[in-house]
């Protein structure tokens, strides 16, 4: 058995069953070898963002790590991005970057880089192997580590690594943490003091579970739940706990958390804005306002159940009932593009949500639907949304996958398209064409650039400007095989909504709205 | 004046008079300052590879670095494959990248990264500007140490950075590195010995001057000359000295290697094979031929100039006379599209080719076509041309662009079309549509992972496959704003060539091409 057979053989034993590729020479032994182990599924991507994308995408769903195969240093700077927006949804994810043969790496070849110190900002564990002996222990302890830790592995495979003999299979059984309670008795007697409390949760602690035992705390001590900012999957809808969001804009999440003397911290970060602004602060928990974390990203659900059950055993959680929206009639904008959204949203949804500002109605649109999963663009690198929809689709193949995509960001990873075809994923993307980057045309005064109500000056304003020309995403979506339509009504959007549900297989809809600044 | 204007300022009052940007929020005072200096241009991209590609584009030709505006680390992702070519082509850039404010940093904000590790792997200069009063002195630094060294130097401009008040100017002057050669002696006895002597120009060394120098000095001791694989610009052209380049292929290269006791290194790296290959050595350099270093990519031009003075004074460089191919007629392969674009080559234009196995009949079938550029990919990182068709376009608006592109390739940073749009660029677009990653179907039998002559594994061959569905490149590139039209055959590639050339503005061919490997 060679390294690269090796690779893939101990990948399947421990579970991990989708590798999403963008291949090149060093990683052709890996290949050929998929060919040899059919419980492994290749699923190619015309950019590395998409495959790192997709991972993201397929482990929040699968709650388990898919593989990506990347090519040398530039394969790896191109996943960047959605490797960074992986390690912040903490997700579990096996990288493996294909490098040049240990032997030949001295010359300096034109591909030759600095993989590892690349690898290293985003993974939480990197190895390079060195031997073929070794592929196999590696592959199992990175696998583990990925698990365990909700993080992403990184193994760095040098071309004759992967096709040397004499590799061996491992078993590895990956250890999973207990769940720890950090500060848990000042925890108690926070919520127990009837002061005013804020339970934020976050990290594993936004599905159904999670969601319910802080529910049940908060109702049983008269405290409050928030949700942090971005969520890796936020489980919604009829019949679950109903729990807001922290804002993004630090304004509106300072009045959020106005008055609390106690916020508990449970797979939450520390509230802090998304960028600095001059004379605001950058953290946003009130003065007088004592923190206390009671879990990290990873366990903060079991956390919660631990001390639900300890202080509000006999709490249940209220829920949302179902409530939609009626579907609106007229020209598209913010509020009748997310009343459409919300009349008709399928049950067991997966929404994948980069609409950024043209989506700004739709957490109360939905909130009453159908019960369904909310991903959010957890790093802030925008073009996320298409590659984790395409991974989350493989992953659920049975549920329909609705994208909301801004126009400016679905430049970035625009070929996710044409994997969606090609899988035939059943993805119903939602384009916002509003033909702006219009958020930094409100950041751009939010950071005092320019005067608030005055418009860019002409060079500042063409670098905010998606029209001169207009992107036609019917054009782009048909030539990468995706069945396209463009409304400009709800009534339109309802029905090409209804169009791409009811078709299997990946849709697009151009929706051309008004941008908000005007 | 805030940092962001001392920045941009400094920036013109040094020449660097274009930037490629792909900002956001913390680089919104950068875009704001454009307004205030009239002398620069900013260049949106939809993608920060178009904005790193097009900036290596615009030095190749104009000689001169342009700035790039990334937007923190994950901006730097996305645009790291191509600072790597640009790397790889010794081009002179100076590139910014915002980051959080100072103060802002230790909060771990959803877009925080190690920016800094990230740049140090493809910059020569990299510095994390700290105080507004520093911005203009490392603003200038950056921009002589780009030039000197022609290296990418990095600035890391944290937000506070860029909105602080109290920034000055300064005027720097860049030191122009003095040519240094490198064991003369032992070159030029090995010149003047009569043995088999290969003088291999790179660097800066395949322009009209370093390339005459570098034949008067063969012509003179009976020795040959050869390019390095991947040039950064070669001029080559009727008029110009014919200079074969080295092959891809080991085996090719090899053989033009052959023979060989003496090499000769001026501005090329030592010759090793692309990747590494099972049982085959890296190194190219037969055996018993000695290697010498006359200097390396930078400074191999003036190098040549000083030793073809002393040994050749009266010698004049062969140059190609003006020879085309005859218009074929039939359906478009390699030979045919070769010979279509060698008989139909505008005077002085700017070859961008990454037309990888589709294109291997182009150098001779242009060999004798009036004089041109030719860009290369220098460091293997594919998805170059479409962006640096943009900078070089850019850098000569007075020149038609003629950027054979890959489909596979065009597929990682096709935003680029977008750009060309907007800006009107004179760019001519074909792209070779053979719907196959076909050269890694022969790489997956050079390395040995299939037999040579078998097809690969039904999976091996789904992930180098580009059909199901095809990519439409004309509704693709109509949906970008560029006019597009789709060729089967010799006839049709030459009238959409004249067509595309005769009409100002940019313009794609999507060229049907059956694989190379059948």
């Amino acid at each position: 058995m060679n390294g690269a057979q090796a690779l893939i053989s101990t990948l399947v034993d421990h579970g991990v069953r989708v590798c999403f590729a963008n291949p090149g020479t060093s990683e052709m032994h890996f290949v050929a070898a998929l060919d040899t182990v059919p419980q492994m599924r290749g699923v190619l991507t015309l950019f590395e963002g998409v495959a790192t994308g997709a991972a993201d995408g397929y482990a929040r769903i699968a709650d388990e790590p898919a593989a990506v195969l990347l090519h040398l240093g530039p394969g790896l700077g191109n996943g960047l991005a959605n490797l960074h927006n992986a390690r912040r949804a903490h997700v579990p994810a096996v990288v493996v970057v294909g490098d040049h043969a240990t032997y030949h790496k001295k010359y300096d070849a034109p591909l030759e880089s600095d993989i590892d110190s690349v690898a290293q900002t985003v993974s939480g564990w990197v190895r390079r192997t060195m031997a073929v002996a070794d592929v196999a222990a590696d592959t199992a302890a990175a696998i583990a580590s990925a698990r365990a830790h909700r993080h992403i592995a990184t193994l760095i495979l040098p071309a004759d690594v992967s096709w040397g003999e004499g590799a061996s299979e491992v078993k590895e059984v990956a250890a999973q943490p207990a769940a720890v309670l950090h500060e848990a008795e000042q925890i108690e007697s926070a919520l127990r003091s009837g002061e005013p409390t804020v339970i934020m949760v976050g990290g594993d602690a936004t599905g159904a579970d999670g969601l319910s035992a802080a529910v049940r705390l908060a109702q049983a001590c008269g405290a409050q739940v928030l949700c942090e900012t971005f969520p890796t999957r936020l489980e919604r809808g009829a019949g679950l706990p109903a729990v807001e969001r922290l804002a993004y804009f630090a304004e509106a999440a300072t009045a959020q958390l106005a008055g609390a003397r106690h916020l508990v911290l449970a797979g939450a970060p520390h509230p802090v804005s998304f960028f600095a602004y001059p004379g605001k602060p950058s953290d946003l928990v009130p003065d007088g306002c004592a923190v206390h974390t009671l879990a990290g990203p990873v366990g903060a659900r079991a956390a919660l159940s631990v001390l639900a059950d300890r202080i509000a055993p006999g709490e249940t959680a209220a829920i949302a009932a179902l409530s939609r929206p009626s579907l609106p009639s007229g020209p598209l904008n913010v509020v009748t593009s997310a009343d459409v959204i919300g009349a008709l949203l399928p049950e067991h949804a997966i929404v994948v949500d980069e609409s950024n500002t043209s989506g700004v109605l739709l957490a109360q649109a939905t909130a009453g639907a159908p019960a369904h999963d909310w991903l959010t663009l957890t790093g802030g690198a925008i073009g996320y949304a298409l590659p984790v929809s395409v991974g989350a689709a493989i992953a659920a193949p049975e549920r329909p996958v609705l994208c909301l995509e801004s126009d400016g960001s679905a430049m970035y990873t625009i070929s996710a398209l044409w994997t969606q075809a090609r899988e035939q994923l059943d993805v119903t993307t939602v384009v916002y064409a509003n033909r702006a980057y219009d958020i930094l045309r409100i950041e751009l005064q939010r950071v005092g650039a320019e005067a608030v109500g005055e418009r860019p000056g002409p060079k500042a304003e063409s670098l905010l400007d998606l029209t001169s020309p207009t992107l036609d995403f019917v054009r782009i979506s048909k030539g990468m095989g995706v069945p396209a339509r463009r409304v400009g009504t709800a009534e339109e959007l309802a029905d090409a909504l209804r169009w791409a549900f009811d078709e299997p297989g990946p849709h697009l809809i151009e929706a051309v709205m008004p941008s908000i600044t005007g």
